[in-house]
C-alpha cells in the first residue's frame, strides 16, 4: 500500500497544526490506547509502526506491530476478534494515538479476557511484595488455547 | 520513599498472579493511560518510572516521568492541575497501567485543552500529505501561558 504522513514541523506546528506528522520512537513506533465503543473502557495498549497506522487508518480496522514477534499483526488474524474503529485521535505531540473501537467476539486480550486490565492496583500504601492485585472483570470471556492454539498475543 | 515490587516470574505468574511485577522497559518506564473518571475519555498518555509509579500507588495522586525532561513529575505540580486516582490497573504483561482520575482544574493538557487527544484522525483513505485533522473538543479550557509560563508540559 502507498501512504505518506507529514513531516515534523515545529512544536507549534505539531500541537495546532492540522497535518498528520506522528512522532515514530527509535523502533519506529506509537503507542496506541484502545477503548471499547460502547463502555469508553480500555482495552488494551499496543503499539503501531507506520504501517500498521496507515493501515489502520486506510481499512477503518485495528492493525498493530507486535514488538514480541517483530510483526505487522491485524487484530483478531488469529482469533476472528477483528476491532472496527469508529474513531481514531491523536494526542498533542503525535507520538499516541487513541482508537475507539467496536471489538468483535467475545474479548481483545490473549488471556481470555474482554480487557487487558482485568486486574486493580490497591492505592493508599507504598507497593511491597505483600501488595495483592484485585481482579476485575477478570472471568475470562473465552477460552485463549482454543482461540490460538499454541499461539499467544 | 520506600518501596519494592514483585519479581517478574513465568508468564503465567505475570499474566494469572495477583503479585505487582511491572515490566519496565529498557529505559525503566511502563505506558501509562490516564483517563477521566467521570466521562470515560482519554484525557493523556504518560510514563512512569518505578518511582512514579510507588508515588502514586502510595498517595492516590498521578505522579509521572517526562521522558523531554528526564525527571519525575507530581502532575500539577506546576499548574495546579493535580489529578486524584480513583482506581488503578494493570495489563496482562504488567507493562501498562490505566488510572481513572479526578482532573483538579479546567485541563490535562500541557496546550490548554482538557484532554491531550483533541484532533480526529478522518479514516477509509490511506494517509497522505493532504490528510487534515478534525478538531474535537479542541477549545483552550485555559490559557497554557499564563499557568505555566515559559515553561511547558
Amino acid at each position: 500500500m502507498s501512504y505518506e504522513f507529514a513531516e515534523r514541523g515545529s512544536t507549534e506546528e505539531v500541537e495546532e497544526g492540522r497535518a498528520l506528522a506522528p512522532k515514530f520512537d527509535a523502533d519506529g513506533l506509537v503507542t496506541c490506547v484502545t477503548t471499547d465503543a460502547t463502555t469508553g473502557g480500555v482495552l488494551m495498549v499496543a503499539h503501531m509502526n507506520a504501517e500498521a497506522l496507515a493501515r489502520t487508518i486506510e481499512s477503518g480496522e485495528a492493525w498493530y506491530y507486535s514488538r514480541s514477534r517483530r510483526r505487522l499483526w491485524r487484530k483478531g488474524e488469529s482469533s476472528g476478534h477483528v476491532q472496527r474503529v469508529t474513531e481514531m485521535r491523536v494526542d498533542c505531540d503525535q507520538d499516541a494515538v487513541w482508537i475507539k473501537v467496536e471489538q468483535e467476539g467475545p474479548g481483545a486480550c490473549h488471556t481470555g479476557r474482554r480487557s487487558c486490565f482485568y486486574r486493580a492496583v490497591p492505592l493508599g500504601t507504598a507497593p511491597s511484595r505483600s501488595l495483592v492485585l484485585e481482579l476485575r472483570e477478570g472471568e475470562k470471556a473465552f477460552d485463549p488455547h482454543a482461540v490460538y492454539g499454541a499461539e499467544t498475543k
